[in-house]
């Protein structure tokens, strides 16, 4: 298992529980060892599984000192008996580490709609607290896995004045996954000194930036949920609101989370290359952004990036029917620094060759310059492969 | 090839001209004997290929007597250069026929970005116009097809107030599709008496609850078109706006359009499934329908169709991340008779099998009830199948 040098003061277990049934790990705890400053940004999904219904009031008091995640089971569609279990298990983390439940976070991912059983926390939740230790962050990362191929972690050290601090953030992923188990969690420590308003304030931009800007599928599931804590262990002074070193924290806080969700990205189900979406030119982001999420959610284009078919007129059809007010005469669309299509209008048949050399690379980016303006937006999206038709049609065959 | 007993005071040819280069049919002309009432409706993407610039103002002006259509090159991105071939291509017919060049339609589906030659139109339409026959309309059908299995075809009488008249439509579809054979294509030919303005109000809510109410990919082509041509040779009086008569011509309008729709979806590539997303109980038809269309272009849900699992959680989170609000725990849903979901929770798992076996089925209806007032819309969408992968990403391999 990786080693991680881990931000000061927070400890970490997990076990398997039996709530996924193939004794793989399924349960994992989060602990820091004073109540941290907090975060969170949540799906926007309308139905709420029962674990945020807990959890969103809670990180919105800004104080956490720990997080219960299992895997294998959402409690989403659950009704009021799936509320009382989310509730008791943050009862249970905070019996044993003698917390008031108001400092306990719950998240789930999993099967939407069957009951969650308390069985298996109540089992296992106390031995986890015993087992808290410093060094298992990676444990807590393979805890979460669904169809997730590989654990997703990423760390830096950021140099302060007079003092460093580190940043870990733990995620799984993507969209909507067999079966049914969806959901993007995102877990990030970090032992500088924030107040909750400002993590707040940073980690939403952070977010859309990253996990709010990939697309395995196109699908939000009703578990998404980033947290961020924050809890000062590192020594040093609090990082002030508008400072240089507030805006490096941001930055740095940017890294980990792009890093994250293009690790969710090319583990995409089924997924062989990774391709940027990048639009530029733009009269503003939101113009930018919602052409760039057409694009990187059409499944003609992903199929097309698959293929290796260097096929743009798909992407220039995908931009048109995103919604916003185009001038499709000014539009040149690169595959890397190839270009082939220049105001609108197709270059011709010497680009194939290179173009479609482009494709055959596992990441590429595929630009598009309206020509309108200066503002641009980035989404990262997989291709859509026979592999994701696998995957997501043969569950419970 | 079908005999199809079509409306009085049309004729129709096809021929190989060669744009397809595979020596299959490519392109068709309808006309009409005398100068028809007509109405249309025209794609929502941003980027419009060069015939729908040409048609759609000379539809505007209420007159249509021929329809010139080609498949195998979109002459969609094709600039200056694009509309000057779409507006010759008029020009042709308007000699061959000795017609004002203001009374031609010209449509074309295919491939996008690639510049369309004149010479294939310079050769076929003098004898096109020679060919013209009352018996080809599935002809012309045929000739518009791309990776269409079938032409589509539907017609129907309609027993007027002492004379009968006749609905005939011809269609191609569906959706994007390879490679770039994009488009939906359909012509409507009826020998009832409208007006055009009449016809243009009954065409687009027909339109709307048929070919705007599919979903095979979830992409809007650049070259989608609806034209509907009624050329009163049926005899019989003018249907008069809001006459008993005008209601029966809307409904058996709509029947055509949407049996049109419904072949277009079966046929979608690769598809093995129809199904209908039927969403009832709901507080306006605005948020039925986006809701429907939510759960029929989820890759989840398609993919689940095909792998006949009856995974109501990936239906109600697509309902959930439609963007509208709704009360999950008031949501039922039913896989035809079957309820698996009642107040937004699980039934049980005696509903498996039962659910399973809707599933199996060809076609089926997924019924969602909102349960919050009494407006409804049905979205007709079809399975993700290994095949649409195959189709998509095999282009110019």
């Amino acid at each position: 298992m990786e080693k991680i040098i881990a931000p000061k003061g927070y400890r970490y277990a997990a076990t398997a529980s039996g709530i996924k049934g193939d004794g793989k790990t399924d349960l994992g705890l989060i602990v820091s060892d004073i109540p941290a400053q907090c975060a969170g940004v949540f799906t926007r999904n309308r139905v709420v599984a029962a674990p945020l219904q807990i959890t969103r009031p809670r990180i919105a008091r800004g104080k956490c000192q720990a997080i219960l995640v299992n895997s294998g089971n959402a409690n989403a569609c659950t009704g009021e008996a799936g509320l009382r279990v989310a509730e008791s298990c943050s009862d249970l983390v905070a019996e044993a580490l003698a917390l008031p439940s108001e400092l306990v976070a719950v998240a789930s991912t999993g099967v939407i709609g069957q009951p969650l059983s308390l069985a298996p926390f109540q089992a296992a939740v106390f031995g986890l607290g015993v087992a808290l230790d410093e060094q298992h962050a990676a444990a807590v990362a393979e805890a979460i896995m669904t169809t997730d191929s590989y654990a997703k972690i990423s760390e830096l050290k950021v140099e302060g004045v007079g003092y460093s601090y580190r940043i870990l953030g733990l995620a799984k992923g993507a969209g909507m996954i067999h079966p049914n188990m969806a959901t993007m969690l995102g877990f990030v420590m970090t032992d500088a000194k924030l107040t909750a308003t400002q993590l707040q304030r940073l980690l939403k931009p952070a977010v859309d930036n990253s996990f709010n800007s990939i697309s395995v599928d196109g699908d939000t599931s009703t578990n998404d949920m980033v947290l961020l804590l924050a809890n000062g262990a590192a020594g040093g002074v609090e990082i002030e609101p508008g400072s240089q070193e507030e805006e490096q924290f941001a930055k740095k806080l940017q890294v980990v989370l792009l890093d994250l969700a293009k690790m969710i990205v090319r583990d995409g189900e089924g997924a062989t290359k990774l391709a940027e979406i990048k639009v530029i030119g733009g009269q503003n982001v939101q113009q930018a952004r919602t052409i760039a999420r057409a694009v990187a959610t059409s499944s003609l284009v992903k199929t097309a990036f698959f293929g290796e078919d260097a096929n743009w007129g798909r992407i220039i059809a995908a931009v048109g029917y995103a919604g916003v007010e185009i001038e499709p005469e000014k539009i040149d669309i690169l595959f890397d620094e190839v270009m082939v299509a220049r105001g609108g209008l197709y270059v011709g048949t010497q680009i194939e060759k290179p173009a479609t050399a482009v494709l055959k690379q596992s990441e590429f980016c595929v630009t598009i310059d309206l020509h309108q303006g200066d503002s641009f937006a980035s989404y990262f999206t997989s291709d859509l492969t026979f592999d994701y038709v696998r995957i997501n049609a043969d569950y419970r065959s």
